[in-house]
């Protein structure tokens, strides 16, 4: 039987987020129900509200940073019970048999992976997101908020984190490594507190100074503004690694040029077009320019372990549902060093 | 006592190449004196002797890749006789304190390398290279040639082998990987000679479809024309690692979108400004566009050792010292599928 649902969403790519009352699935076999507590704000929730991918389908609830408890399980659910707490992330679906889903890698799903919100699903119903007041998902794309970690703190874990914590497992962080993290909004503060959790001595890399405070706050031991030339220049070579969150086009180059021979830059962020580099840089110090895009289901998982166990949680402002066009209307303007978490509580019922 | 030596050479960067005599240094103590007998020409040589990099120095003899036999060690050599057939590369000193010297790394020493020739070296004096009937070098920087490796054909192993296994190696190319090679000239045939021995399926890009022929005698499963829109499309995250030997700037993402997610593309051959590339594709794929700068000495006696239990040797053209201005015109004109190696019995009495 479908339920009823509310969110705030938008019903075309130039629509402001506004209540829509909506439905979702009955529970198949194996389905997990979720009551939604709350939900963090992504920079790309805008973007794909506003169909700068030109992937996006409407009527659309954004929200890919879900938290909440279980209220109901299908048939072939095991070890999941009403009243657990729970996180769904980028991710619902994906074909479950590919060599990658194999891999523990469902974002490089063969077949695409099924997004939380904006796209036909499976059965081509669209998804819709965490900006609401429950949800239903399949078992294996639910996970456990471990003990310890706050609700609320634990919503931006699911995107912001996983996005951060991926490269830095998968380029070996640890203790003695420094570690560069350019740009410091939702996904570059995370960035940082993860990285010194791993041991690393992290450096934030921004064009405002007046970022520094909130660097050094985030766990930075330094910060390097990127528009200081004589800086720039006596850092060069210096990092191990670099994790490049700035969410616009940027002259990569000016960060490849501070990492050490061996080391490498992962870009998080921009997904546009990029300008040119130097291959001498590259060549001349085996250098490395990656990409890395959220993270597995296990891993996800496993970031959300390490983060209870190291009490890492990133800096949020809890809004409400009916703050969200504030809340989008702010990072139009620029990043802020912290993540818009909205309460769900605030919902009107469905 | 210095002794008299005789190469063929360059006294500015528009000179052609000619006979020069010059002097080799007397034995220090951790020296060793080699007869060479082979050197092959790197396309490099070009670029230093026309100070495309603006670090030449000259009268330059060049010349990185020598294989001969040692007729003197200095009094503090152990392990190496008269007769031993030896070879030297691209380095003849570092400074042997530094993290990347004792890691292996003497490429990226951080008091800079000493190259092989065109540069001044730690006493001031010119490094001369291997166009020359001997050579004085350090011991550190000689390695072995095994038994069984044709010294003519080990000669190229020294430059064009080892830039290509060190990538293949630290990429960890294994059997079952999908491996692309960018460029079918010495460095390209030599990647798909060691990819292959390593047990990886091989594609050649290529531009020019008539080298789809020696593509395939190097070793090559498939050949993959690059002007080919469909045939490229259609192989689009097919590979796992991409060498890209091409020497110069060109379209990088055209080589990225051929790439697997997870995998890598290592540029080695383009030293110069390169275009611009997808921050998408890099991001939904995990993927990374690196460098590779030749490899250090214990990885160029392993890429050595690898060659010989392999049989693999490069397919070169054996030339007279007076034919080195005519294999500089071939390779100017555009890379060969092999390598030019001057045969040094060919060099008038210094």
């Amino acid at each position: 039987m479908v339920t009823k649902a509310i969110g705030w969403g938008v019903e075309s790519s130039t629509d402001a987020p506004h209540p829509i009352r909506f439905e979702r699935r009955d529970l198949r076999p194996d389905d997990v129900a979720i009551k939604i507590s709350h939900c963090g704000i992504c920079h790309s929730d805008l973007h794909f509200a506003h169909n700068d991918w030109g992937m996006s389908s409407y009527p659309m609830i954004p929200g890919h940073e879900i938290v909440g408890t279980v209220t109901g399980t299908g048939s072939s659910v095991g070890g999941l019970a009403e009243g657990d707490r729970v996180a769904v992330g980028c991710l619902v679906d994906s074909c479950q048999k590919c060599e990658f889903c194999s891999g523990g890698q469902e974002q490089f799903c063969v077949e695409m992976p099924t997004f939380t919100y904006g796209v036909p699903d499976r059965h081509g119903e669209l998804t819709q997101g965490g900006y609401s007041d429950h949800i239903v998902v399949r078992r294996e794309f639910v996970c456990r908020v471990p003990r310890g970690l706050d609700m609320a703190k634990a919503a931006p874990l699911l995107c912001a984190g996983i996005t951060t914590y991926s490269p830095l497992k998968r380029w070996g962080v640890k203790p003695g490594h420094r570690v560069a993290v350019a740009g410091l909004g939702g996904l570059g503060h995370m960035a940082v507190k993860l990285a010194a959790a791993m041991g690393a001595e992290v450096t934030v890399v921004t064009t405002s100074p007046e970022k520094a405070e909130a660097a050094r706050s985030a766990g930075a031991n330094d910060v390097l503004i990127s528009t200081d030339e004589a800086a720039m220049t006596a850092a060069a070579a210096r990092f191990h690694l670099l994790i490049d969150t700035i969410p616009v086009s940027h002259d990569v180059q000016t960060y490849a040029s501070l990492l050490r021979p061996n080391g490498t830059m992962v870009i998080v962020g921009a997904l546009e077009p990029l300008p040119g580099f130097s291959g001498f840089n590259l060549i001349f110090g085996n250098r490395a320019i990656a990409g890395s895009a959220i993270g597995g289901l296990a891993e996800t998982q496993e970031m959300l372990d390490f983060c209870a166990e190291h009490a890492i949680t990133p800096d949020i402002e809890l809004i409400r549902a009916d703050e969200i066009p504030m809340a989008w209307k702010t990072l139009e303007k620029g990043d802020i060093p912290h993540r818009f978490v909205i309460d769900m509580s605030s919902l009107e019922p469905a």
